[in-house]
Formats: structure tokens, C-alpha cells, sequence
């Protein structure tokens, strides 16, 4: 078993009616003059932006608009907006959104004291400050409002890549689960396909760490089933609640504790949407990651098998895998790179992109070859 | 459902030969005088002691020792050694040992900014202030080191008492799980009885909150799994780290979440221990703990249907009750007051003691005479 460290200092204020709070708690961390940062407006629909502006007015923060952030965000929106944050002065930022607003938030609070935030990106500067980040989360899938991570594409170069620091942890995140009863459903099945495909990139490499195994289990198979209860009645708070409590988990730390992370899946669908903008992050992981297991479990089978008994109730990995494609299939949520017109004369270009920085992979080292193998099986 | 905040900044270092770099991190926090607070010397035994002063002499630390922390800690010690700790004007404190050592090092801490500790346990005065905390654990059990919390004997006044506080978190806490390979086993069942109680004091108040039942779920069969296998192989390092982790996830905020606790169970142990401080938490609560199920399970029959079922494999919630108390005794741990040498005659006394504060419980409100008949059913 494997020495690990952890520590996750994010406040998280989980529940009905806490946005509220956002103003007072700013302000009590000695912040006056914000960015705050959001996507295409659907915030202003379901009455989250008036209830933030006005808690933040109440406790007299002056607040800077930063909108259109798209999902699988770019880097020249994030460097428009650190211009913005500059020119503005601004002493924290606030994203209100999902993921790609939070990760974009994330990337203008490093680059505002950066030359470049994409050098930080290619590991070619390091991380020495950073403005403090608060978030109101919209949309529960990346789990960004209670980690360190943050993933941008530089659409110039089709990179989508991802950087971590501890700075970037967010003081405090404001997730109200009630604000989610509105989603679409394409977006709650893709969140819960991300959270899904967070737990498995750790629990793969799983030997002897009972408590963490068990503890991913018990996540995936409540995700499956909030997943399946909000197919039926998507308006349930309970059923949002449990969700988007179980993608926060997924990813800030606990789920990864005791096991090291194999991302290699997450790579090659980061490829797919780099070059696919329109793909969902969710549904990239919903073609690829079934791939990479039928491709990869004879490299830890105990750990597939044990995955297959205990999350899908199947005797085998190959069953298991029907089982979860089925399930996504039941979610309306595409299964292969077919059914988005991607064709087989593309997978070389994605498998290049995919291996750009090199072999992928920790339980299995995957190759070039490798990669365009597992493309071919997502087909 | 409920409502909740989660905030836990608390560091951990977790795994084999990790002990050593104690120094370095207290170091890089800027305190150089401390109080190192321990037991009764069994680190001096397994190579503690000697790991953290060299760690603490080469970062050039100076240490005051402060040794005899007893189980079920006490008010004089603790204010002797604040006293201690205010003659040589220490920045910080480091706890080495289990759940008593380190809330004595808190309650320390607190005491270190008041005229009187015990006020704050009374709830008569406000901690604002305490001396920074770090701790190096050797037994898994109480989940202090990772929580904000400590509980404290008056022993002049037979209250054994507990403190809540943001303050209390240690800045850090080092588990290396092989320090624990040695440990008795009657110290082992109690710990792991323990952490199973923390988790129950916040299960039982379920409803709706799946991700956190499946999560609560999965931490007790594993505590039950982990300790099983000790019995069989007490120097296991995996299954001393699985169940090292797992307590200290049963009370750091994660159990908790969603939920509300209960904790009358909790406080009539605590009782028994102010009257008979000879009595391991541990075992005072595998001997509550049943005796309560017993009395109350009616008041939220269907969680604790769940918890036969999912965490004991039975259709009833007697024999779920059954199978754990056979577990204890099957784990050497005392399962009745009787097997203390406890009389019914001293049950009214112990009763008046757990009353001291008031009516307990939040699943369902108990008074003197209901916790008179609880003591009735652990006889």
C-alpha cells in the first residue's frame, strides 16, 4: 500500500436556500472588489444570479461581470478575462457555474500573476500566488469546487490539459442542490458519468486497500442509483443532493486516498474533446472508459472482477462492462465515437494528440499504438 | 435532508516512515519552542519517541516533555501542563499518542488563552484563541486527529465531558499504521469499537441521505472486516492502515455529513467512564451501543432494518444486535455491565450522572428514567 497525504482546507456550505450566504462569507474573508465569472446565462434564469448579486451588494462588494465561459473552456476567454481582473484590481474572483467556469476560474486566479497561465499549463513556470477563489456550483460533475485541479484547452494548439496546485483549492464552494432540479437531462447523466469515471481512474489500481475500495464502491453504486431515480424524477432534492454529494467525493481526495491515479482515460477523452469541442467531458468518458477497461483489466483482474461483483452485480469484467454501456445507453448518453460521426480515418490524429506528452497510464503504460488500440474498441 | 457545512483543514501524512518529517513540518510553519505531550511511554518502546526528537533536534526545535497522559484523560493533568506550557512560553503544541493524548493537547491548547479550561467544557466562557496543534497518532480509535473536537474528565466533579471548536483542528497529524503492529489487542477491539460508534452515532439519524448511509456502510463493514483479519494477524501492515484510515473517516466530518448525530450513546458511556476510569471507552460503548439499538430502533425502524441487513447480513434488527454483540465477544471486548462487576444498584447513580446536562439524544429525546432503563438492558 501506498504512503498518501491529504488535506482539502475548501469549506463547503451544502443545502437549500445557502447561496445567500455568499456575500457575508466574501466579506468576511476581507474581500471587496470581485470577479465574478459565469457561462451563458442560464443562471439567470433560475434566479441564482440575482440571489448571489444580491447578497454581495448587501455586504458592499463591488463585482465585475465576466460571462460566456463554454463547456470545455478556452484559454483565450481565461486570458480575456485576466486582462479584465487587472485592469479591474480585483482582490478575489467567484465563479458561479459548473466546472468549466470553475477550472476557468481557477486559471484566471493563477495567470493573474502569471506572464502566461498556459506556461503553467506546460509545466514551464511554477505556481507562486494565486487570488483567492470562491464558487456557487451549478452543475454537479468535475468535483473542481472541492479540489486543486483545473483543466483548460488551448484551442490554438488543441491541448486540453490539466494543472494542479494547492493554491487553487477554493476557500469556500456553495453547492444548493435544489438549483440542479432544473438541468437538462444530457447534463445530469454526463455529471454523473464524469463523478462515475473520477472514482474508477483510483479504484482500478486498487489492491489491499479495503477502506478505500469500499468506501468507491459505496459511491459508485449510489451514483448509479440517484442517476436511475433522477431518470424518473429529475425535480428530486433528495436525489440531486445525494448526486452532487457523491461527484464532490468523487474527487477531492477521499476517493483517491490509500491509491495512486491512473488518468489515462481522462487523457484520451481529452483528446477526443480537444478536437471535438462539442463533445461533452462526460460523454467522451462514457465511450472511452469502457474501452480502456476491456483493453486493460487482465493487468489488475482481481480489482476488475471485484468492480464487476460488487458495483454491477456481474460474474465478469466483460459482463460488467454490457452492464455499465447498457446503463448509459438507458441514460441516453452515446456509447461510441460512431454514434458522434467520428470515423475510424480520425483515430490516428486522436491517438497523436492523446500521446503527445508522451505514454499514458500508471496501471498499464499505454503507447501510441496502445491508445489507437483502445480507440478502435470505443469505435 | 439536512443542511450542512464541511470544513476540515486539517493535514494528514499517512503511511510507513513518515513519523520523521514531523520536524520539517512544524519547522516550515515558524515555531521552534513546543510541548510535546505523551503517555505513559510506550512510544519510548516501539521507537517513537526517539524518531520524533531526532526529526525535532535536527530542525532545531526546542521541546518541552510533558509525559502521563492517562485513558480517559483528566482536568488536573491538563491544567498542570498548561501551566507548563505558559512557564516556557511554547508556540505550539505536538501530541504524540492516541485520542487521550491528543485531546488532552487540545483541551492544553484552548487552556493555554483561559483562566480555566473547564469553563469552556461548561460552556461558560468563548475559545478565541489556542496554540497551534500537531499530532503524531499510534493508536486508531478516537478520530481526534483529524476532527475538531475532545473530551475531557473533571474528575472532582465526575463530569467526562466534550468540547467542540474550529480551534481544535490540528494544524497536522502523521499516521504511520506500522507503529500500530504492535499494539495490544484489547487496545485494537476498543479502537476499532470506537470508530464503529462514531459512525452509528450519525447513521442511525438516516433517511434519505444515501451517499452517506452507502458511505457509512462501507466504512463499518470494513472496520469489522479489518479487525477480523487483525485478530488473525495483529502486524499486518494493510490491515492496520485500512483500519487506521477508516477511523479516522468514521468522525472527521465525512460520516457526518447529511447528518445530523445522536450521541447518547456517546454520553452514557461517558458516565461510566467518569465513574469507573478504568473502563475503555471502547468497551463502555460496546456494552451501550447494543443496549440502546434495543431500546430505540422503533423511533427510525427502516435505517435500522438497513443497517441489520446491509452491515450484519440479517432480516431482523435483534439479530443484527445479536451478531454484533458475538462479534465483541468473539474480539475478547466485554459486552455487559455485569462482566464490569457493575451492580444494578449503582445504575441510578450512573444514570444521574448521564442526565447531569440533561435530556440526550436527537433520534429520540431520553430522560433519566429512559437512560435508567438503557443501564438496565446492558446489565
Amino acid at each position: 500500500m501506498v504512503n498518501f497525504e491529504f488535506h482539502n482546507p475548501t469549506k463547503i456550505i451544502f443545502g437549500k436556500n445557502t447561496i445567500s450566504q455568499i456575500g457575508k462569507e466574501i466579506s468576511q474573508h476581507g474581500f471587496k472588489n470581485i470577479l465574478l465569472l459565469a457561462g451563458h446565462g442560464s443562471i439567470k434564469k433560475n434566479g441564482v444570479y440575482e440571489t448571489v448579486i444580491k447578497s454581495l451588494q448587501e455586504n458592499n462588494i463591488t463585482v465585475t461581470e465576466v460571462w460566456g465561459i463554454q463547456s470545455n473552456p478556452i484559454l483565450s476567454k481565461v486570458n480575456e478575462a485576466i486582462e479584465i481582473a487587472k485592469t479591474k484590481n480585483v482582490d478575489a474572483i467567484l465563479a458561479v457555474g459548473g466546472g468549466s467556469v470553475i477550472d476557468s476560474a481557477k486559471s484566471i486566479s493563477a495567470g493573474y500573476y502569471l506572464d502566461n497561465i498556459w506556461d503553467a499549463y506546460e509545466s514551464k513556470v511554477e505556481i507562486k500566488q494565486a487570488l483567492p477563489l470562491f464558487t456557487i456550483l451549478t452543475i454537479s460533475a468535475a468535483g473542481s469546487e472541492m479540489n486543486k485541479g483545473a483543466v483548460l484547452t488551448n484551442e490554438k494548439e488543441q491541448k486540453k490539459w490539466s494543472l494542479v496546485h494547492p493554491l487553487l483549492f477554493p476557500k469556500l464552494s456553495i453547492i444548493d442542490p435544489s438549483n440542479q432540479t432544473s438541468l437538462p437531462w444530457n447534463q445530469t447523466a454526463n455529471g454523473a458519468i464524469d463523478a462515475l469515471a473520477h472514482i474508477m481512474e483510483f479504484y482500478f489500481l486498487g489492491k489491499q486497500e479495503e477502506t478505500t475500495l469500499a468506501l468507491n464502491e459505496s459511491l459508485m453504486r449510489t451514483i448509479v442509483k440517484t442517476t436511475d431515480k433522477l431518470k424518473i424524477d429529475p425535480t428530486s432534492y433528495d436525489q440531486r443532493a445525494n448526486l452532487a454529494w457523491a461527484a464532490t467525493l468523487a474527487l477531492n481526495g477521499i476517493s483517491g486516498s490509500m491509491l495512486y491515479g491512473d488518468w489515462s482515460s481522462h487523457q484520451i477523452e481529452h483528446a477526443i474533446s480537444a478536437l471535438y469541442p462539442k463533445v461533452a467531458h462526460g460523454t467522451g468518458l462514457a465511450i472511452v472508459f469502457p474501452a480502456w477497461i476491456t483493453y486493460v483489466h487482465q493487468s489488475n483482474s482481481e480489482i476488475f472482477q471485484r468492480w464487476a461483483k460488487n458495483v454491477w452485480d456481474s460474474e465478469t469484467v466483460e459482463d460488467a462492462v454490457k452492464k455499465m454501456k447498457a446503463k448509459f445507453t438507458e441514460w441516453n448518453v452515446p456509447i461510441s465515437l460512431s454514434q458522434l460521426n467520428i470515423k475510424e480515418e480520425e483515430l490516428l490524429k486522436l491517438s497523436e494528440i492523446a500521446f503527445r506528452k508522451g505514454t499514458l497510464g500508471t496501471l498499464k503504460e499505454l503507447s501510441q499504438e496502445d491508445i489507437l488500440k483502445i480507440l478502435k474498441l470505443a469505435l
